[in-house]
């Protein structure tokens, strides 16, 4: 069973860019002290949301000395490997674990298909190379194939997985998935990304939530997990309930769908709320701009989080 | 428009491992000089069946270090490019080119949900980093995104594709392909990836095809091709109707998928044909084995490509 | 808007067929008054699980008629008037009516590929057409379309809709519909189809929960139900794990797959309980027999609704 | 094996309605009446595109009464029998023998899930209860579910199958049945629904097809299955990029998708040739109007339809 535990907000940090597709360290520094302050329990970087799949290595390695530098040790930093199969992940595993992240972050393989058996593989194949805390990243979204809970569940009580982080969309999968964690006597971190519905995450005996949002407020998540820390589902519900107003940046735009839309939401709102520099995309992605950017901050300032 | 021209057949070559998971270069020569002696076009390094996703760079390198030096000039080599994203894609075809390929094949972005408008920004910025022959792959069971064929006949005539390999499945949209090229006075070339109806793609106007069973079988590929040059159609169905009695070397495994069963059952016949030392396979996939074995062994048999 | 309101608890009735193909009368009439027995708020027939698919229309009608009967004005009585269309819809609602049933509820089109706007249209015209309490049944699994929550909300609010039962599987979807019929004032009874997680649909807002398998353990979900109207959301969870220990009748059986396991597990459960009288399945589903009936049969006795 | 034998062109014929939604008798008959006269081989009614899913058994009934009659035996008449699951797909079937058609085209079952298994009961049940020719309509786009070709080779040896209406897009699936069938003497007449490349259907051995555009433009779909027939693939190869230029209908409209734009260019073509009175469609959908009409007149008279 993996000594790493994790419970509470782990915001997945989203990355600034400079306009020439630089890493925007003092925007990052912002980002990730303001996070740290509001009282989040760790920090993802490389996830989905956080550029992973358009870095380089380089870049990738760039990001996570950063992090590391900035977080200096005040909450354990999570580091994604995503990268399309296994030997592939393996060294990003590598190189993440010595410039000094505390766990990875690792999704079943994609790109070329596979089986289920080839998924349980890959992750005993991780948990024996690196020798480090294996966090499974169910994704289907992305890698196009669902992880069974039996899978997790069996590779949680194995000690191959330290937990898993669900942004399945499958929220009866994660129930059974946290039953069957609870049941087992807890072995795992499970972690939900679904940021529009972490009450009934913690509901269903989620460790704890890694909203994409919280880089935009992240005041409430970490109020809200006190809540249901505290059995007060009602106080958690009307801060999901207020940070769900918030989280229409994804829906007043137009013309505009995918990743661009998605982190590109997040990126415009954290230039117009003055932590990020720009709301620079990287190639292919175009950046929100004009009415988008309007409707963006319309929703700020209607949610109190910028002056008008 | 582009200078560079292919057609005919162009296999894309399966890469042999030692048993430690080694490209191993001896099988890898017998196999190469074997498809090129055939009569075969061309050869296609880092495609989807040639461990492309498995591979680091390091081994990417490898492979197509070895390949340009063992085709030595004899026939065009083409090189996969496959990753996630833009840069990280402009990063394998500078590492490629250098190398010596003459021309690169590259998948739309995959993992990051992206627009179709992405996509095209996405092959516009291959074009103009790489500054060489660019090939779309259209793959869909992989990335998950359908390249509309009115998408390539566009990026074609504006001279930033030198043409396109099919691996779709849209048989339709690959026709409307080839009539569009044809009008346009050709600027691609058209290539179809799917080995069991390459009369027909040729029927449809194809350029050449990219059959991965050629690997296996390549003399009735170089004869379909001579034969529908010719106009001689009944001899270019009879040809693929004997090649698809082969093909079944796909579906006579059992309890096996996805590239285990489709690279393995090449890797497999090519091991017992002699071509390659073992049916070795990238982890975490396992190679087929027992009665899998056998019956390849007994579709080889029945179709003269080995002795009993 | 509509003035026919629902909450609670609403279970999707299942169908019991004597082994000749008919509907079974007496076991139909001990499922229903257990049902209404246990306290539930309202009944749906002839949903997805309530074997619509497979019955004609004069089954429907049959079905429709003992209902009626059986409930004689208790609880009300929702009706499912599947079909390809509008205009057959249109066609099932009038008989369904006729019959005497209090509330419709209507899918998307179905086979024939259509745009949102045709759905949309379809629902006003099935409001317009059958002059009575309309429910969007958005259920894309089997139509293959998501409703979207903003679509939704727009029928609810212009009075099309009277109500929303969602088996989704799209949990922040459903959650954006809540919160916007609360911020409307209410219009619509929204109510979930998924019954391993209702906890979290009423923490979301839902007015209720169309559960399958309250048709083998109602007790729970009505006790649910009211801990969470009292905000007692402890005692709601621990009623709702309890539950999904007993939803593993869907999860331990081997070899079958789709509605044969799903509500064939239904069946047989109710068979085992005595309820029904055999768990006939209509053609060409073929009923659970041997292991997997044993397999449920355990889960049952575990779990205190059978004596071993 | 079955006594019912078919082969050539095989047009699913368009259904005209008056703008109060009731069949267009007339119409109906100058189309059905000019496809004959064009030499087509049979006739295929309530079809994907005969309205099927929209129209009402009372409707179906008066459409196919329309079409016995005027077919006047000309021509076999197939007709589709499409509904959820087997027992009704049964009474669709009774009924339409009744009216007189000489074969009838079945789907999988569709909105309940199934398994392969059912689908085979399915198909069996239907052989057996029905006592007429079947032919399986493999279209999973409608249905979601791809009938295997080793399931349909298998029923078809077995006499429970007469043939095969492929929709499935699946060109080496189709191939491999083609084949199979060849090897098995030939059990079953098997057409292709894929019109825009029914060439390379009739080289990869396709008994017929079923192509819906020769609704528009039958003789050309005539002249190049006698091409085909004589062995003669070029003038083949010429006939099909010469109706590929009419089937741009298909895709010069803008702001439709689906049935609407699909089944609604046919109408919208055969209304602007003086064929259809009108090109009213079934509700929910809507009829093509404005500039979507003039594109595709345009392509009318750009290739001899339709003077300007």
């Amino acid at each position: 069973m993996s000594d790493f535990k994790i419970s509470g907000v782990v915001p997945p940090v989203v990355v600034p860019d400079t306009p020439d597709y630089k890493l925007d360290v003092p925007s990052f520094e912002r980002l990730i002290n303001r996070l740290i302050d509001a009282g989040v329990d760790g920090l993802f970087f490389l996830g989905s949301s956080g550029e992973v799949a358009f870095s380089s290595d380089a870049r990738r390695d760039h990001v996570l000395t950063e992090a590391v530098r900035i977080v200096d040790h005040r909450v354990p930093v999570l580091a994604g490997i995503i990268d399309t199969e296994t030997e592939r992940m393996v060294e990003q595993g590598k190189r993440a674990l010595k410039i000094g992240v505390d766990a990875l972050v690792a999704t079943a393989p994609f790109y070329a298909l596979g089986t289920l058996q080839d998924v349980e593989n890959h992750f005993r194949i991780l948990h024996k190379e690196l020798d480090a805390p294996i966090f499974a990243y169910d994704i289907p979204v992305c890698v196009h194939v669902k992880l069974p809970w039996k899978m997790l569940a069996k590779l949680g009580q194995e000690g191959v997985l330290a937990g898993v982080k669900d942004s399945s969309g499958d929220d009866i999968g994660f129930r059974y998935l946290c039953e069957a964690n609870a049941k087992m006597g807890h072995p795992m971190s499970v972690l939900s990304g679904h940021e529009m519905v972490v009450d009934c995450a913690y509901l269903s005996g989620a460790d704890g939530s890694v909203p994409g949002l919280a880089n935009v407020e992240p005041y409430g998540y970490v109020r809200m997990w006190k809540a249901a820390q505290a059995g007060d589902w009602e106080s958690a519900r009307k801060e999901q309930e207020r940070i769900n107003e918030i989280s229409h940046i994804f829906d007043v735009t137009k013309g505009v769908a995918g990743y661009g839309a998605g982190v590109g939401s997040f990126k415009t709102a954290l230039a117009l709320m003055g932590i990020f520099s720009s709301n620079t995309m990287l190639p292919p992605v175009k950046p929100l701009e004009g009415e988008n950017v309007e409707a963006i901050k319309k929703v700020l300032v209607d949610n109190g989080l910028l002056e008008s």
